[in-house]
């Protein structure tokens, strides 16, 4: 099939087919560029990493586990650079093309793996959520996809950024094939329904209006089918203060990733990319000792609001997809209020996943739940309901 | 003739002859790739440059100057990027071989124009010096190298770095060819030797042992030209807070000239450039006005200490050339001791030319002479009776 939202790493299409008879016999799949595929380089979305790092000789963790539960790996897709971005544009590569809404970015930093499984070239595709790479292409994309809880599934083969927040996520169409992926990777069938549902009251009036409201259909198909409903805060010292103690913690420990590479080898980075790293580079140490305490209260604030049980909901992304090609100053503005929503992820390793189903002006916007450490079967089952219900 | 060094950009070797009969006919030239070529892209080191920037339809004053003069361009030479950089290695378009040292860098940023003219590609080559760019690979490549008086030029064409410090200067291997070239260029034949040497003793002391003592020669040949010496400091307030001065004034500069590029199109760059632009970018108002009185201070210092008919010897760097492809921690020392022997140029704007002529370890390392402001023509005098005295 022709790549025609550029969604593969140029030269990285390939055929190589699962186990037969495995539980997702019949799906295609790609790998973003950040999981090794035995033989292939790990671009990483950079165009030095591969010079500098050695070939793999085995597949990652998670690529393995697909192949073995019987899907094909088509290919591999583009990435932003090193997993440093928000927005899916990669200068290097190109911007992958956001099929449901062309004229805007992808997201990223999973944007060709989202690209793909949007544009139908694959059945489900492997990207990777530090600080929103799976769920902000999987909202802008109109997508299933989910960051699972941090530290459940092994990152053997998967290229690092800042590890205390890293995961492994992956990306569907449909609901169905969300759950057979999903119950492969987890290890774990989709779970008992939640009983219980916390409307994130702070992050729908930080979203965008017409995102709240584009999302109400589907958070009153979520209420009936959760059913004991209640409006509360998420982060009672401030979405914009959980996003600052993640955008301490994550460059630096990106910093610590790449630093050893950069310094050995001046590579070819964009220019919004070294800025990133080196804003990580430069972050006091008493503003690392503050954020990793405001990790300690974020995790304490969703240990006590989401009990076995209960869920929460919110905006996945304050806004839809931003226009491609935008300058600079214009992005870091979008970039920091995504963050103010998806900061919670790397903050807590709780599991979110994004359900597709609304549109501002045409593109995509999607709705995340969130529960407690350990329960991603679960919300995997309230996407099986929230798609038979629609 | 092959390109066997590296030095011109791919796609950039040309075929533009000069006027018949002119004072420079059956010289061939190069020109770095800051220059504007009508017709060809420019594209200053960077791959994303030329795309931003509209294609030249006029020579620069430079390139036209010497086409009018009579001599032959062969082609456009690799640039560090932006020309940011003073040791010549751009990952982009690979770094320039050094003739005369192989296992070294050539020195930048007009690395490509030193290397050619090192290994005969081109007869004499255009380059920029605005923090050192001619000075360092004329001493790194062992070339006849000027950076003239700031502001005597005519920059029209050339692609600015820091305005104020800014200057067009050439390369040659002969003092012939030099002196030449020279009196196209200022427009002044080679003027009267001056009378009074002057030996920066805060220079040679701040140099590497061996490099002072190998250059011991060539300053006694200095002193039997000039005759009356005398030892004095250049820079009574410090080599490094001149250096300090100009390395605040030049990347404040810097920035303002790159900023909207990178700001609307998030340029791939090599890491070290973009840090070396957000050094730039972060630098408090209050440095920028000290750095502008020290700049003050300096030109008054050169201004006392070279009447007409006095110059002052100083070694070009304070080693020769470094090996190649060190990791970046190690160049940064090195290239903030360069900017120590390199800052009165752009600090004041006072003519200086490299001499060739010593070698440490069997690498290239050259005697600097400088004048006050307007006395190029002497010096150039000076590097013809330096090659006569050989």
């Amino acid at each position: 099939m022709e790549d025609h939202v550029n969604a593969f790493v140029p030269g990285q299409r390939m055929q190589i087919s699962g186990r037969t008879g495995g539980p997702l016999s019949g799906l295609t799949f790609a790998a973003k560029d950040l999981f090794d595929v035995a033989g292939a380089p790990t671009g990483g979305g950079n165009h030095d990493w591969a010079r500098y790092n050695p070939l793999p000789e085995r597949h990652a963790w998670a690529v393995q586990t697909l192949l073995d539960a019987g899907a094909d790996l088509v290919g591999k897709t583009i990435t932003d650079e090193v997993s440093l971005g928000i927005l899916g544009e990669n200068p290097f590569d190109g911007t992958p093309i956001n099929s449901a809404a062309p004229d805007r970015v992808p997201g990223g930093s999973s944007s060709g793996s989202a690209a793909a499984v949007a544009a139908g070239l694959c059945d489900t595709a492997l990207g990777t959520d530090t600080g929103g790479s799976v769920r902000v292409p999987s909202s802008f994309c109109g997508l299933y996809g989910i960051r699972p809880t941090h530290g459940r599934l092994d990152v053997t083969g998967m290229m690092p950024q800042a590890p205390s927040s890293d995961t492994t996520g992956w990306f569907a169409r449909d609901a169905k094939t969300f759950a057979r992926v999903s119950t492969v990777m987890l290890g774990e069938a989709p779970g008992a329904l939640p009983t219980k549902l916390i409307i994130a009251t702070d992050a729908f009036g930080f979203a965008d209006p017409e995102v709240a409201e584009a999302l109400q259909p589907m958070v009153e198909r979520l209420k009936a089918i959760v059913g004991d409903v209640r409006e509360d805060i998420m982060a009672p010292q401030g979405l914009s203060v959980w996003s600052r103690a993640q955008r301490t913690l994550q460059p630096v420990e990106a910093w610590e990733t790449f630093r050893p590479w950069v310094e050995a080898t001046n590579p070819r980075m964009a220019f919004s990319v070294v800025a990133g790293l080196l804003n990580g580079a430069q972050i006091p140490a008493a503003e690392r000792g503050w954020a990793a305490l405001m990790r300690q209260e974020a995790r304490a604030r969703l240990r006590h609001l989401l009990p076995p049980g209960t869920i929460l909901c919110l905006p996945t992304t304050p806004f839809p997809g931003p226009l491609r090609g935008l300058p600079l100053p214009e992005l870091q503005p979008l970039r920091d209020r995504i963050n103010c929503l998806c900061a919670q992820g790397g903050l807590t390793g709780s599991p979110q996943v994004n359900l597709p189903g609304a549109t501002v002006g045409g593109a995509p916007v999607g709705l995340s739940i969130i529960g407690g450490r350990g329960t991603d079967a679960a919300l995997v089952s309230v996407a099986l309901a929230m798609d038979e219900a629609a």
